[in-house]
């Protein structure tokens, strides 16, 4: 029956206008992602799919992303598996470019400093990838902690501290692990956090971040030099966000390599 | 060595004002859920957990609720795992009450209405429980598509439509299936919506809303008659919010049972 | 020429369902809210407006909220002239009972602790109404930072300390102001918060705050106890989120008069 | 008093890295923009500054950009005012370059296309600036109506709609107003969208958008074409995406000049 159906997007275009992405974006769906001490994690996901349009078609078929996504979604995804399905969707769109974007909350388990108490932490996740090149970007948000280097200096006893989240991008071709960043990131601030601390944690926490102050400035430098030891690494940007404990707004630094 | 540290939570208190919740909200945390069809499905939700605190200690040993989601978080979660959960919870944090809240988004496959092609479609729900009751309550969002009477009416041909969101929060003791209620919005508006249509589904799905137009109105008062035929619900909430497509601002209707 | 289109909205409904409220939602708009010190203020707030509707009409008629909507959103919005408001909407929607909820930052000059430097912090307010009562509720968001009590108490220095939000909810019928619901929160937590503060306010602040330490359920009581002096306050609900600087999740706590 | 407190920012940092940007983000603040039929109107933003911090210094002086924010917000804010802004920031920071972005609702009054009914729609713009260029950058977000070409043609009667979003980013040096930009793209959509529409009007935007079907790869590609005749315009990003009616994701597409 379909067959029969007209098809619109094939129509000719007269505009002369290239269009450099055209697909969807924020579908959700489960996601087997690659897991470096468990081999695989099942996380949901936020997916988008684009291919680019030439200037002569009217536009694209949207639910072949769907199918292929469909088709996909229980393989693992990782750096491996990605060309593959990025091949498919710029076969079966008859495109010259096809791209995918993947935001996920990824779980680490952690271990409580002191009492070695066991928890998970999520940290949010985006892979993007596209066809016609072999360069990976793998975006990690990693919460920290931040305590202030002035407010330490200045006052006698105390001093204020935040939640930070580091915001960081990595360009690879060669595989780069997800827990790889994390740990550069959590070795970068005043202290890292954890779900779960008992008192013991606590004080630890405590001590050693009023031992480790610093801005937001500090944790972006300190990131970018653990980056740099990471070979795999190509390029990177650092954002860094605190939201101030003694503010309503948040202070930022940003660094491009 | 954490016997040693003081327990301040433990502290009299002497402001004779007791708290109706205490405890930790919006952690992130995988979850197995209950599935009709395949038994349980895995998917990640947010978790709040809280308990009272009569008005003589002056707070609560927060870390504790976090033991016990790590340790339960690997389990089906369901009405009848909830109950010990919060039992857990309730001797563990020493209080006469517990509660939880549970967000997550559930995945069903659904079928084209012609051509049969299946996809995963999302739906955000959210379970609450409580130790001292034996009801739960249950909220749905369910997407769907609602094609404006008014509009079809007065125009010679066409009909504004758009995505609306039905909120639907049904309370019960036993089982309700999330299936069920999806069941009952999705036959409500102009057209349940799919991930994933071909030509002939989108025929298909045009035409049928375009023979249903309804108002928000109408879906709340349909979704209403519905959930009136699943005995075990008690009372109800519906909320069909429509993102109007010739407007920038909500059309709403709430009914409460 | 609209005479002549049928009016589908007034057709009889046989379902023999009211709806509790119907209307539009988050409509932007720009207000004129009354301030306690310059008369009135500029903001721009997100507005609700509802109608009930009665069993056996269809549907209600959205256009006529956007009308008052036009015609009223240049003259202050304050208690005196939501009653106004709401009478028309009532009449003009040809309905039983109306509701409105307004949303919308309000700005306050705050004074640095030390150094007197002056800037606004925005809070979030919300104002609900309907015809059928006298009372209104005011919400207010109020940003504050606390100081861990445990932290402070097991460490050997330092204490963890983070940025919290109180949103209060109170009900009154004469007239209580948003300047005076803030100030019981600010007094309520480890320390007021503050768009610009010099060296020395951060000293003070850090020193300060230091010195009252308060957990999430310290805040409330002490909210509790403060919003109970003031006399206009006919019930209340208190919560408090803190962002926890060492986790990834918010400690809570929730109180009901 | 604050000048015998340390200065820890000042300090000197070894680590040789330069941070390209460092400031506060997301700051709320009451501000004044340049209105081309009003002269001005007053509407509420959030604000971030950031400087850039040569390899050698700690950190950023925070308190400055409130300092300065807050002797500005008055002033009305165009793309005449904002050079001195940049400047004072750029000055009191001691910094090489100061950039700043302001994101803020646009209200504009519209006219329903029959009754001429009128009422303000609102539209998110983002605005930036940075010292050491004569560039701005204008980011306006337009919502519109889009019918399926597809879902018409395939169909016997109706066609899917829904609202869609464009946003689009000019870069100029001589100012280009909002109102042209939102211009170009309200007649780039299958229909203008409206707060207010009675009856007579609501008919004809049906009709009208059914004439006009639209995929988001057509309304990406007008815009091109509208923005390419305003001289002003150095380049441009657009994106339209659009809340599918008969799916639970958006439609997307991108054209960069």
């Amino acid at each position: 029956m379909s067959d029969r159906l007209p098809d619109v997007q094939k129509q000719n275009d007269g505009r002369n206008q290239p269009i450099q992405k055209v697909g969807i974006k924020e579908i959700k769906y489960p996601l087997l992602v690659k897991d470096r001490r468990k081999g695989h994690q099942k996380t949901v996901g936020s997916v988008n799919m684009y291919v680019n349009l030439p200037h002569h078609f009217k536009g694209t078929h949207m639910s072949r992303f769907v199918e292929i996504l469909n088709e996909t979604h229980t393989e693992e995804i990782s750096i491996e598996t990605l060309p593959h399905i990025l091949r498919e969707v710029k076969e079966r769109l008859e495109a010259e470019e096809s791209f995918i974007e993947l935001v996920f909350p990824y779980f680490i388990e952690k271990k409580a400093p002191v009492s070695g108490a066991q928890s998970l932490l999520d940290y949010e996740c985006r892979l993007i990838a596209q066809s016609n090149s072999r360069q990976f970007q793998l975006v990690v948000q990693v919460p920290l902690m931040t305590v202030c280097p002035c407010s330490k200096t200045i006052s006698r006893y105390g001093a204020h501290n935040q939640r930070a989240l580091a915001i960081v991008k990595v360009v690879f071709e060669k595989m780069v692990w997800i827990e790889d960043v994390i740990d550069v990131v959590e070795k970068s601030g005043s202290s890292s956090i954890y779900p779960l601390l008992k008192r013991q944690d606590e004080k630890y926490v405590t001590e050693t971040s009023h031992n480790n102050p610093a801005f937001v400035e500090d944790v972006a430098r300190n990131i970018a030099g653990g980056l740099r030891l990471i070979q795999e690494i190509q390029s990177f940007t650092i954002e860094v966000e605190s939201w101030e404990s003694i503010h309503n707004h948040m202070a930022y630094a940003f660094i491009e390599s």
